[in-house]
């Protein structure tokens, strides 16, 4: 098969990714950060369609488990935001607070809510009465805010969380809210398959876990920088939120008991992994399954031969089929090429006069640029099977990067920090990044002295045979996982 | 075709309006009001399903004619969202202001958007460079808050509105921003007749139209109480905003002009005008088209006929051309009945032994409980033709009921206000409500002078030859519609 030539385009170098990522957001039309507040943009058309998509797949894989989708008030009266300890806690050097309307200072000042444990278990204490109320399984996309004082970045680092998917739950005993866990950890695998992201589960450190949680897991992936980035949350809240918000069924004894809890999150992030994980030189690469046009046609016109009834027709054979759009602007075919390539519509049709007088279609792929040329009879076939070689290869590529970027060391040295900190970086010492597997004898001293030198993810959920030293110069007993995260 | 005598029920009778919507939200799993803080409330499961159909509606109707689908940020600096004069005076007594962050003050205070034209037309002046540009059509469904002072009521006066919809525009002439009115006005016509949602479209007075308009007009429903209920507007800004903002474009010879904007919202209130326009004393009553569930299947067992499995493959056979469910829950279908008729599911299927031994399935219609029995053969097509039914029979019937409640006088007087009041009271005296047609010279003093004593909805898009005499005593030249409104 053979490769076309790329022409050069205004895109930076993925190589420069910080000045690549930004840029891209913007000529692909996705997400302009220039709104002059830290922090907050504007999801333009097409990024709004691909977030929409995204979106979707939760939202089926969150309805075939049981989970009820809901909306929860966005202001939260201070004594109800507060009533959780450890939670206040954490959040109260984050949260916006909402003190005036019109010209009168508020009575109760409110919360911007920055997740929503608060408001909904203030409302699960009203609407759990006995067993047969339970599971509680709710879930809600919303805005949150976060006064975020770190430097931000558009999808990644925000203060106006646009696209927070925020699961609830709660349950008779605390076996059920287990199984809960492991439920949330399958349909996260499941979405993050679907989109080929790749990702490595942790169990948080303690000192790292959500404020108010028994124990938190995160799905954390690799971005083309090194750097790590969270991109999904789940956390067993055991009793702790049930007894601050009096949280209580009636059992069939006539007992009154708490339930036990569990919540799970991901964000706008998955879309900025999608992003920079299959992103290229050449602009977006988005898996067909979300692609908001997974097919355009390009009529490139010969003079005097018009193409564009063929086209069309093309489209209305294929519309039913595919997210499909047809580009009849008056435009050079090269600029309509460079446009939807920096888009990352999966599949372009190209049809000229050599295609109509053979009855056939002109099939490149986004992925790997590969063209081939295909009979109208059998074009909908096709389309349908290169639409899942390019999930296959982006998935595989995503992968391969990913696992490149898992090392193993025998030991974390102290002082001299050789093997982990080494194991990030290039020969000349320059930072390529990714996950270390550090041994540890498990204690929390040594944990603590690894995590000042770097940061520490937490615990591989799949645990592996530990070999090597800790840092203390015991025999490993587990693994903890570092790496430089956002 | 016979009649179902219906079980009384816990809901209140219509009659009782207020009472009867407020049991009904929360029975039929709508909308939880009972959240502590003024004008806020949790949409339920049900209640957002019916909520994102009616939104899908609006999707479709943008979408068809070119408008994109945005998000803009929550928050808006108290700088831009000041710009235009008048606007700011409109809001101000409105607005809710966010002053910290964590524990710090903010710099600059933030607005919480009552609804978009400032953080929308800053973006605007940035996009919008040269007439190529033009025209520039976005919308979106957001939460915008408004620091209501008056009574709320759940979904029709609210604090945090919800599911705001708003489309915002510009244009390089005034005609197009005139034809863009025109285009808007044809959309909520479509979208109201599609929900059966009977309406009058009036020219706001300029007392009343919206902060930085050039004129306003507005959708006006009457609901059961009497009361009319305004349930969508359409603004033409002129250049209004544009020279608040800056919006300019460089046209054909080079000369700057600024654009010319429209904006057009409608809010929850919609779905309140959907469960109370076509609810009865049984519950809801959903048009087909929005319906979460449009058919719902309940097996009738006797004993020792297993009529599960005959409703599990009716179920099967259904589920690819309608949005159907089967209630196979331990419960008496007496129980379920009630249940699924407070949801106001617009089929019911009931099958029994007899059904099973006719090969046939009992339909019931939900807005009149006619019942009939159909083979199973014929059940699709007997379903469709049902909904279809179903839409023409919720429709006629709210059209009939808005119709007889909109009255004519000959004469608004002022000191007796015998005609034009009189026209929404009873023989007794009691308000029965509704849109009185009042004759009017045309001057504004004449106007206000009417204004002091009802509500005035503005001038009916639709003029008829006015017959009558003002107020003043002069012969009519025009009308107005007035109403006492929610």
């Amino acid at each position: 098969m053979e490769k076309e030539v790329r022409p050069p385009r205004l895109l930076p170098k993925k190589e420069e990714f910080t000045a690549w990522y930004n840029s891209l957001l913007l000529q692909a039309k996705i997400f302009d950060y220039s709104y002059p507040l830290k922090g907050c943009g504007v999801w333009l058309s097409y990024g709004w369609k691909l977030r929409n998509q995204v979106i979707e797949i939760m939202r089926r894989l969150l309805t075939e488990t049981g989970h009820e989708e809901t909306y929860f008030p966005f202001l939260i009266p201070e004594d109800i935001f507060g009533k959780e300890a450890e939670f206040i806690k954490g959040f109260e050097n984050e949260v916006y607070w909402v003190t005036h309307g019109g010209r009168d200072a508020l009575d109760v000042k409110l919360a911007i809510r920055p997740t929503s444990e608060t408001p909904m278990y203030y409302m699960f204490s009203k609407w759990i009465k006995s067993s047969s109320d339970l599971p509680l399984k709710v879930w809600q996309v919303v805005s949150v805010f976060r006064y975020e004082t770190k430097a931000t970045r558009p999808l990644i680092r925000v203060r106006e969380i646009t696209s927070f998917k925020e699961a609830h739950t709660a349950h008779a005993t605390a076996e059920e809210a287990e199984e809960q866990v492991r439920e949330a950890i399958e349909i996260y695998r499941k979405f993050f398959d679907e989109l080929c992201i790749p990702y490595v589960i942790t169990r948080r450190p303690d000192y790292d876990k959500f404020p108010g949680a028994v124990y938190s897991l995160a799905f954390d992936t690799i971005f083309p920088d090194g750097r790590t980035l969270q991109i999904g949350t789940i956390h067993n809240l055991g009793e702790n939120f049930a007894k601050a918000f009096e949280i209580q069924y009636t059992d069939k004894e006539g007992k009154k008991r708490y339930v036990h809890q569990t919540c799970y999150g991901i964000s706008e992030r998955v879309i900025a992994s999608i992003i920079a994980i299959h992103g290229d030189d050449f602009g977006l690469v988005l898996p067909p399954i979300i692609a908001p046009i997974q097919v355009v046609i390009i009529p490139i016109p010969l003079k005097g031969i018009d193409v564009n009834e063929y086209a069309k027709k093309l489209f209305e054979k294929l519309k039913e089929h595919f997210r499909v759009a047809i580009d009849l602007r008056d435009k050079r075919p090269s600029e309509k090429f460079y446009e939807w390539e920096i888009k990352g519509v999966p599949i372009r049709l190209e049809v000229g006069p050599k295609e109509i007088e053979n009855k056939a279609v002109t099939i490149v792929r986004r992925d790997n640029f590969e063209r081939k040329v295909v009979t109208l009879e059998k074009i909908v076939e096709e389309i349908k099977l290169t639409l899942e070689e390019i999930t296959i290869n982006i998935k595989r590529r995503a992968w391969d990067s990913f696992n490149k970027r898992i090392h193993s060391v025998e030991r974390f040295i102290d002082l001299e920090r050789e093997d982990a900190i080494s194991a990030l970086l290039n020969e000349e010492g320059g930072f390529t990044g990714g996950i270390v597997r550090v041994p540890t004898c498990g204690s929390e001293e040594c944990e603590l002295k690894i995590n000042k030198y770097v940061n520490v993810l937490g615990y591989p959920l799949i645990e592996q045979e530990p070999k090597g030293t800790c840092i203390c110069g015991k025999p490993a007993r587990k693994y903890i996982l570092i790496s430089r995260a956002y």
